[in-house]
């Protein structure tokens, strides 16, 4: 059985990463858009981008009207802005949304036609020259061949997914997740985890997958709480940053299963930030899929060091997934009622919700495919 | 501290690779020159690529002057062909010579000029899209960016060291090293080991580097003896291959060190191949080193399972020292003497052998740079 492996080709890592990159950013084009959301503004970090492209005299324009959840009327307008004051290369600097919005940019300069025409479809073009620089340690989205914009005429998250959609150049610096608040630290260390995980137990893993997500595990149970007690833990935010790249690079080229596939349905409905809703399923679906992955539940415990001598392997498993539970417990990850969701209503919703998280393929990536009661199941599960 | 970190943007890996890349090559070019060795058409390893190239109507050029050695009148000859025949796309396969010769190509094809004024030059053009598909599980050279050229004019060996020289796919199927007699397959894995090793304990290394490096030395050590005893366990082969690719990534990113450097001038009086005058020189550079890098000569030891509860950092350093040892005694690596090589010569070439050593630079990667008298002390030591 053979895969694909694809990753950025370049990747520029570590504290001064984005300054360390000047030279291979000189070389992508004359004026850059800039695409991001207006916190990223505030926050200053667009702020320390064009000072760079300042100093090697780069020009920009800067489009910044994107939110979490990016649509096709946002693609359009930073289109029209990419081709109407010339720029010739992509700079993505954010969390998911505006990485995910400008590699839709990206697909259409390079394609042509309209966004909206643009889900499951192979792209014959790459995009042009472009970087990625995530500013929160979670996403992955830097290592991902896959973009997800709402298409508001349908009203359907479409999943573009093509190996075009893969950067050139991902800027991790971990000086950029300094400012995410605890809440915000935890929740996308969890999605980081949740992609490493459901890469290593879903049945399209492979060898270098497994090394990715091995390391990134092993690096998020060391220093999420960590970072998440201690924010200002550059090191610790340093791990945390190539635990995600690594989480990403892993799902990208293997898949996420059970957690994803029952996510988005949540995210849909009830506008729970993708990062939470994952974190909120991530143990009960592990508890779920055990039996069919203790190999690699087993494998697991043994890097993450909770293995004891004399367990057995489904021991190890179980230990596995409770290391995992007590690390959600101490990032006091919400629950759905904490976060404010109506018992009822989410009830009412858990037919259709297991319709669509099996419909989106996901859950099928699991060893052992569950079943839509075995998802009715484990959505009511949220509310023990 | 910041890092660059670059890897071959595809890589397809397994059993099967070959034929999984035939969508991804037609997208290259319409006429390949092949890059190769005699004994790759005698072992059919070429016609298997060139049955996949008909599959896909790619014609080809088949350049096949390439020895052990490659030098600047072989990277004239492939160029004269691929120019004058209309090639438009490079594909090598081989071992670590005839993917070197296919990026000298690559590189000259893209920059213009002669390979004898490379040495050490920045290429400002990328190659030509291109293809590495390796036949031994050991020097990584699909996952460098680097090629060695000796230069007949002035003789001396050009190394050409960019960005540029990465190639765009690397082809890694176990099934072309299962050809590879034990004698080879144990030289060229302990190469891959020792890559791996000083990648890891290399000044230079970083977290993503590490990565590699860690994996990479876990599957050496938990499959190069089966390779050797039973070359047909194509299950333990893949692991060797990825293994190789890993640790491959890992030193082109981080560094090389001590070994390498003492290597090459064994390698340039005595024409001891690559692999395994690194071999030689593996376990007695770890001695040596051991004391400036006790954590992560323990790392090591706890990642391989050698590490015993209540050892010290030292004494699990030791440990892996040890481990390393016994695989070489399993694989019956040669020694000097064992070789053919006269300890007479040998003794009298050793001032020069340390003073080229340390003017390649590597020996200065190790965290303590050595002297030339301890590269001295090393030299004599493999008669011990």
């Amino acid at each position: 059985m053979a895969n694909i492996f694809l990753t950025p080709k370049y990747i520029c890592m570590g504290e001064g990463a984005l300054g360390m990159s000047k030279n291979h950013m000189k070389k992508l084009g004359t004026k850059a858009l800039i695409v991001t959301d207006p916190s990223m503004i505030k926050l200053n970090n667009v702020r320390k981008l064009t000072d760079v492209l300042d100093e090697i005299e780069i020009d920009y324009e800067i489009f910044s009207d994107v939110n979490c959840e990016p649509t096709n009327h946002m693609v359009d307008a930073g289109l029209t802005l990419y081709r109407s004051t010339g720029c010739n290369f992509l700079v993505g600097i954010g969390g998911g949304s505006p990485l995910d919005t400008m590699k839709a940019i990206g697909a259409v300069v390079g394609n042509g036609g309209d966004i909206c025409e643009y889900m499951g479809r192979e792209l014959t073009n790459p995009m042009p020259p472009n970087v990625c620089i995530p500013t929160t340690a979670g996403t992955g989205t830097e290592a991902s061949k896959a973009s997800v914009i709402t298409n508001t005429k349908s009203n359907v998250k479409m999943l573009l997914n093509d190996p075009n959609l893969m950067t050139d150049l991902a800027i991790v610096d971990p000086e950029f997740t300094l400012t995410a608040p605890p809440s915000v630290t935890a929740a996308t260390g969890i999605d980081a985890l949740t992609h490493a995980i459901e890469a290593y137990i879903s049945k399209k893993s492979f060898l270098l997958s497994d090394t990715y997500a091995v390391s990134a595990i092993k690096r998020i149970f060391s220093n999420l709480y960590e970072v998440y007690i201690n924010g200002q833990n550059i090191h610790a935010r340093n791990q945390m940053a190539v635990a995600s790249l690594e989480a990403g690079i892993s799902f990208t080229n293997s898949s996420v299963t059970l957690v994803h596939g029952m996510s988005r349905p949540i995210g849909a409905l009830f506008h729970i930030p993708h990062g939470l809703s994952n974190a909120m399923l991530l143990c009960k679906c592990l508890e779920f899929v055990t039996p069919c992955v203790v190999d690699r539940l087993s494998n697991l415990a043994r890097e993450i060091g909770v293995y004891q001598v004399g367990m057995s392997d489904m021991e190890a498993a179980r230990a596995f997934v409770e290391e995992a539970k007590k690390l959600c417990k101490k990032l006091n990850i919400q629950t759905l009622a904490e976060y404010g969701i109506d018992r009822n209503e989410f009830f009412s919703a858990i037919d259709k919700m297991a319709t669509d998280a099996l419909a989106s393929g996901s859950p099928g990536n699991t060893r052992i495919p569950p079943t839509k009661e075995d998802l009715i199941g484990i959505y009511k599960s949220l509310w023990e």
